[in-house]
This record gives C-alpha cells, sequence and structure tokens, in this order.
C-alpha cells in the first residue's frame, strides 16, 4: 500500500492558501480515511520571492511549471490559477503525463470541459471539478453521483455571490445599483472591474458547466443567454416587493423535451420560493428532477476555505483510489449533444412611462392583444404631471412575441420610454 | 470488462417499488454511465402470489432469502425489509458472502453501523446507506466525501417529514396537534400508531446516523436525547411567533471540544434562519463546519421514487466500481468514541399558569435567580379571573440548574403548573 500521495497546487492565490492550509491542518484527519499522507511537494507561483500569508517550506515553490508537469513522483495536479490559458494547456498536459487534474476553474470547465474529461478518460485518469461552481457547496458531486439515476428537468441557481450581495443590499437598504455595488467593492466581494460578475459571466459559465452534467449534453457557452443587474432599478425592487416577489440574479436552466434552454438573468421570484430567501454572498443551486421532485443545496459560493476545502474533497477523493491502486475514470457525463429551444415561454414584468391621459392603458393593451400577450396584471403605479408608470406582468408567452409587442409600444407617441423588462418565474 | 452487474432486492414495498422503476426505467441513462447493464434478478417478498403495483416477471420473486443471499452470482445487495431483524443478519450474511450491500434502513445503521461498515471493510466490500437518512437528500455522500476534509461543529436537521408536516400545519392554520395528526394520518403521511415519527424515534436514528459520519465517532443511540411533538400547543406556536420564532422538531449535534451533544426536541427557531422555511413533509439538514461554514442540503425527506433514487444512485456507485474492477472499501467513518458533554447549555421558553396577583412574576424570579438562571425576556400573557399566564426566555444555562429551578418553581403555591419548556435555539 502507498504510504503517499503526491500533490502539487498551480496557483497560489485565496483558493490554493486554503487548500494549502486544509490539507496541512487536517493532515491527521485526512490520514486516517484515506490510509496514506496526502502530502504537497511543489506550488507553482509567479514569483517566488514574494511574501506570502502563510508559512511553507521554501523549498516548494518553484515559478517553472515543467517543475510539476515533468516530475513523474506527482500523482495529482491541482490548478487554481484561473482563466483560460495557460490553465488549459497545463491541464492537458498534465493528463497526457498520467496525473490526475482537480481544478477550480469555471472559464476552462465551460469552455473546454468535454475536451478535458475525454482526455482524462482515455487515459484513465481523474479529473474533478467541484471548486468551479458555487465555492463550498457540493453540487457538482451531487449531480454526478448522486443525481445521476434521475432525470433533471430544470436546474436554478444563485451562482454568483457577488450580484446576490448587490441585490440584497438594494433590497434590504433601498439602495441603488451603483451604491450596493461601491459598497460590494469596498468590502472586496466585487472587484475594481465588476464587469465578470455583474454582467452575468461568471453565472454563464457556471450554469453551463452545471447544465452539460445535469443534462448529460455538451453546452456551448455561447448558447447560454445572459444579461446582468446593472439595470436593475430600486424601483423595479420596490414594486416586485408589492408583487411578493424578490428580484435575483438566477441561472435557469431547462431540458425542455430533450432541447436545452440556459440563461442567466434578473428574475422575479416568489418571495415564499427557497431561493428566495438566499441572501448576501451565499449561492444556492434548486434542483427539479423527474424522480427527486425539489432538491435544494445552499452555501457559501466563495471564500479561501469554503472553496479550498471542495479542492481538498476532491484531492481526497482521488487519492483514495490511488492508495487502493484502482482504476480511475472521470466519466464525462456530457454524452449527448442536445440541440436548444428555439423560443422558450416565459411570463414577463415590465415598467414603462407613459404620458397620463385616458385611453393610454387601452391603447398600449391593444397593443399586448395584437402580437397575443395576455396580461395578468396591470399595476398603474406613481402618477408626476403629465406621466404616469405602469407596470404589466404576462401571461407566459413566446419571448419573440413579446419582444415585438415591446418594440411596437415603445414607438406609440403615449410611451415615454420602456424603462425596465424582467423575467418572471412563478413555479 | 463486465456485462451485467446483479442485484438482488430484498423488501418490495415502497422503496423498493421506486427502486426498481428507476433501474428499468432509466436504463439506458444508467448503462451510458456506468458501462454495463445494471440487472435486477431476484426479489425477495413475503408473499410471492400478493398482487402488486407494478408490473415485473414473475421468476423474479422468492420468498427465501437463501435465494438471494447464496447465489455467487449477485453482486449486489439491497435491503429495503426495514427493521432490526432479519435484515441485520441479512446483511452480515450478504457481506459475508462477498457480496456489496446497499440499504435504507436506518435502525439498523443506527444501533448496528459501526459492525456493519466494519464487516464491509474487512471483506473489502462497499456498503452504501443514503436512504436511511432524509430520502431524496444526498446528506450521507456530501458528509462522507465533501466534509471529509473539513471538521463539522454541529449538524441541524429537519429530519422527519411526518412531524415537520404537523407543526407546518399547526403553524399555517391554528389547528391543535390532534388535529393536525389525524389530517397527517388521512393523508398518508403518518401511520396509524403514529409514535416512531411523533416522539422523535425515528428522527434519533436518523441523528445517530449523521453524527457518527460527520463527527467520525461511534454514537450510541441511547445517548440520543429524545422528546416528541406531542406535547407542543397551539398557544406555544403562537406566542413564539410573536418572538419572531418557529417551532420545529429539530435533530441538534454537536461536538464541543471533542465531546458530543445529540439531540431530537421540539425547538424555537429565528424565522430568518433557513430551517424555520423548511415546510410540510420536507427534509432540510444545515451544517456548521470549521472552513466551509455553514450549508444546507433541503428537498423530499420520503416517498417512492425520491429515496427509490437514492437506493439507485448507491447501486450505480457500487456498479461503476465493480465494472472497473476496482477494490473497493466502505471507510467506517466512525473511527473515534467520542464522549458526551456532560451538560449542555442552552436557552429555554418556558411557559407557565400562575395565580394573578402582585408580586408573583417577583417571586418566581427570584427562584431562578437562586438557581442561576438568567432571564432574557418575561411576557405577561392572557389573564383570567384570578390566573395567568406568564412565559419566560432564559438566557443560556445548564440543563440541570433549569431543571432544578423548575421543580422549585413548579412547587410555589402561587403556580398552578409549568405548561410547556421548549429549548430555543438562536444561533
Amino acid at each position: 500500500m502507498r504510504e503517499k500521495v503526491k500533490v502539487a497546487i498551480m496557483g497560489f492565490g485565496t483558493v490554493g492558501t486554503g487548500t494549502y492550509k486544509i490539507l496541512t491542518e487536517n493532515r491527521e484527519l485526512i490520514v486516517n480515511q484515506v490510509g496514506a499522507d496526502i502530502e504537497v511537494v511543489k506550488i507553482l507561483v509567479r514569483d517566488i520571492n514574494k511574501k506570502r500569508q502563510i508559512e511553507a517550506p521554501e523549498y516548494l515553490f518553484t515559478s517553472d511549471a515543467d517543475d510539476i508537469l515533468e516530475n513523474p513522483e506527482i500523482d495529482i495536479v491541482v490548478e487554481l490559477m484561473g482563466g483560460l490559458e495557460p490553465a488549459y494547456s497545463y491541464i492537458m498536459k498534465a493528463l497526457e503525463r498520467g496525473k490526475h487534474v482537480v481544478t477550480a476553474n469555471k472559464e476552462v470547465m465551460a469552455k473546454k470541459g468535454r475536451d478535458i474529461l475525454t482526455k482524462a478518460d482515455e487515459n484513465s485518469l481523474r479529473l474533478c471539478f467541484e471548486a468551479s461552481v458555487c465555492g463550498g457547496v457540493p453540487i457538482i458531486r451531487a449531480l454526478k453521483n448522486s443525481l445521476a439515476t434521475d432525470r433533471i428537468t430544470k436546474i436554478m441557481g444563485i451562482v454568483n455571490g457577488t450580484t446576490n450581495y448587490i441585490l440584497t443590499k438594494m433590497s434590504q437598504e433601498g439602495s441603488e445599483y451603483e451604491e450596493a455595488l461601491r459598497e460590494a467593492q469596498a468590502l472586496g466581494y466585487a472587484e475594481a472591474d465588476p464587469t465578470a460578475d455583474v454582467e452575468g459571466y461568471d453565472a454563464a459559465y457556471k450554469m453551463a458547466i452545471l447544465s452539460s452534467i445535469g443534462f448529460h449534453s455538451k453546452v456551448d457557452i455561447d448558447k447560454v443567454k445572459r444579461e446582468g443587474i446593472s439595470k436593475v432599478s430600486q424601483l423595479d425592487i420596490e414594486y416586485g416587493n408589492e408583487l411578493g416577489w424578490t428580484i435575483k440574479l438566477l441561472g435557469i436552466a431547462q431540458d425542455v423535451e430533450g432541447k436545452l434552454d440556459i440563461s442567466v438573468s434578473p428574475v422575479m421570484l416568489p418571495k415564499q420560493h427557497p431561493l428566495a430567501g438566499v441572501m448576501g454572498v451565499n449561492n444556492a443551486v434548486f434542483i427539479n428532477s423527474e424522480a427527486v421532485g425539489e432538491l435544494m443545496f445552499y452555501g457559501p459560493g466563495a471564500g479561501q476555505m469554503a472553496t479550498g476545502n471542495s479542492v481538498a474533497a476532491d484531492i481526497m477523493a482521488i487519492a483514495k483510489q490511488i492508495v487502493m491502486g484502482n482504476k480511475m475514470q472521470s466519466n464525462c457525463s456530457c454524452f449527448t449533444d442536445k440541440d436548444y429551444v428555439e423560443e422558450l415561454k416565459a411570463g414577463y414584468y415590465t415598467r414603462m412611462n407613459v404620458i397620463n391621459k385616458p385611453g393610454v392603458l387601452a391603447k398600449i393593451a391593444a397593443v399586448f392583444g395584437n402580437f397575443g400577450v395576455s396580461i395578468e396584471s396591470v399595476l398603474q403605479k406613481k402618477t408626476e404631471g403629465d406621466k404616469a408608470e405602469i407596470v404589466w406582468i404576462t401571461a407566459k408567452v413566446g419571448e419573440s412575441s413579446f419582444r415585438k409587442a415591446i418594440e411596437a409600444i415603445e414607438s406609440l407617441d403615449v410611451v415615454n420610454s420602456i424603462s425596465s423588462i424582467i423575467r418572471v418565474e412563478n413555479n
């Protein structure tokens, strides 16, 4: 039996440091379960002279990737650098050299997941990526194992902590988007350039990964519809509140009779929905499936130790198999290529500014009717002089019909502007 | 490579039928992931002539356990009979005969878990028991894998759907316990003899199982403190509501500096706690750990297909390893024998009926003070003639001090009765 499993970490930022801490501080706990020691033998960094937050022996550090990739002693390569390149090349090279891989890289997995998993399978290697989605929440393992015998129909997720923090602030404190964003930046929850988070790119990667596993299909990241939260206004949050809804940046992925629809956008969600109660930087994934029904997984979407634990647990799972001398497989679960739904039906909330005079409501309603858009409710909101605000809630309707109706309404002379359009998810 | 993995099911009630349905209806999905067919080759039933809800070939059924246990072709034995015996003997015999085992049996796992897992490990076999706790919620896999590198400090769970349904009814509709229980019975959520559910026995088994994995220790089922919901009154729910609390039957397991405290009892929980929103027959487990922080797993606590899926996923996990010809281990994670906390500190809510005259409140408060019990708040509730109701909320206090104070208060001549005592969980 093996006495040691040797690990190298590529990238020693927040998550790398957390992973190292867990592996060293919980060494005994891990040995008790693996039956061998998991030893970190190399750490790839950009600058080996940089001062670090954590004490680790000097000799561990290298700035040369080949010290790891070409080292035959290393069993598991842990890629925590982020970004597409050189991470992707390093992962592929590690697999070619017979090393198991653990990664937290959502961009690589969303864009190159099938290539990587296929390569791993060809070489009888494991590639694990729990930490790539929802930090400390073990959603990948649940999908790949516990739900593998079931048919998932829908995955809804709050998969980006930064935007959930901003929307929570806006909802609880009545602040506008810009103010809440600045606060998130001051607390380190949002980057100086917040685009990746607030425009939904980060969430889109994660939804692509979850969908590819849940629906057993390759998912093209370009097919994930994406809209961020920068246009969400306090007024919409207040009106939503009156209607019993909370606005969340929600990833929604559906398998509609074998065709996929995947999107990330602000969504009005009933307050009693389990996802509506997910506050601050927390993440949660809500799953509908044929056999199990409804499941939700909730927890920290980021954080040094939380995400570090997901990485450490993946390393441990592989180490157990190495110790037993077992054959391994990554079991790429995206063994189909599903098409995409041509047009999804959804309900919409839309707020518009109109001229405040008799007949305007009827005129707009008539346009909705002409395009086959049924209205579930209309609220005439605040009126200021000759301007009024109207909020419409539609029944489920094809998106193109709805967009055409909106276009026609926008061109009416009684309509000043369409202020917002937000998808409504009532079930 | 193996073309088939052969499975036998012992017990063909609700969960057995669900498991069989999933394995047959999702056969192709499973083959795609396992690389081999999972075939049910025998089903043990009490009466082979009984009419069944589901069509299955006649030749599958047997009433002789040895047709399964002594059949060398069977790879995996699935025990779904429930109860301690003969289930325990069958499981042990299956392991002795070199068969992997999947079970949904909470009683067997709570009482004999370590014996069984040790036997499995000795024979290099897997024993999986996801379905024994929380039906369709994959909490065992999360604890055994995703959280294996972390240190869990507290596990709180709504692990019994029947009692959660009753408490939800009482809370939402203002009904008394007896009425809500009758409704649960009419809907098939509660048995004719509801004792196992309403008195907390079922929940105690599940908390023993979760604790043994989460805290890596053998847990003696007799050490799990247990109190049911039959004494919870509508008045306590209403007063709790005023205070911002919901009453749940909660399993609470803690590792306090290496010593365990495990209990099942009605608990006052703040309404904003994620567990407070778990309604009806749903289950949820909330975990505190050092690295990850807070995690919650939510879903159906029972049901033919939901629980059947947990069984099927366990079967699939084992089948994958069989197909690869791998060595297996059950990795009994309870490798320590932790002691129990001698006395846990908790806050308490207590409602008492007293004689309505001046000085009574002071008299009772003095007794609390004498026993070192600090009071956080007092509410004098409804007064009828010479009787009044007083609700006390204590600060955290050792249980024995609190119980002694209550005993002394009960003997005061101004006190008619102690109507209820409910633990308060504020964090």
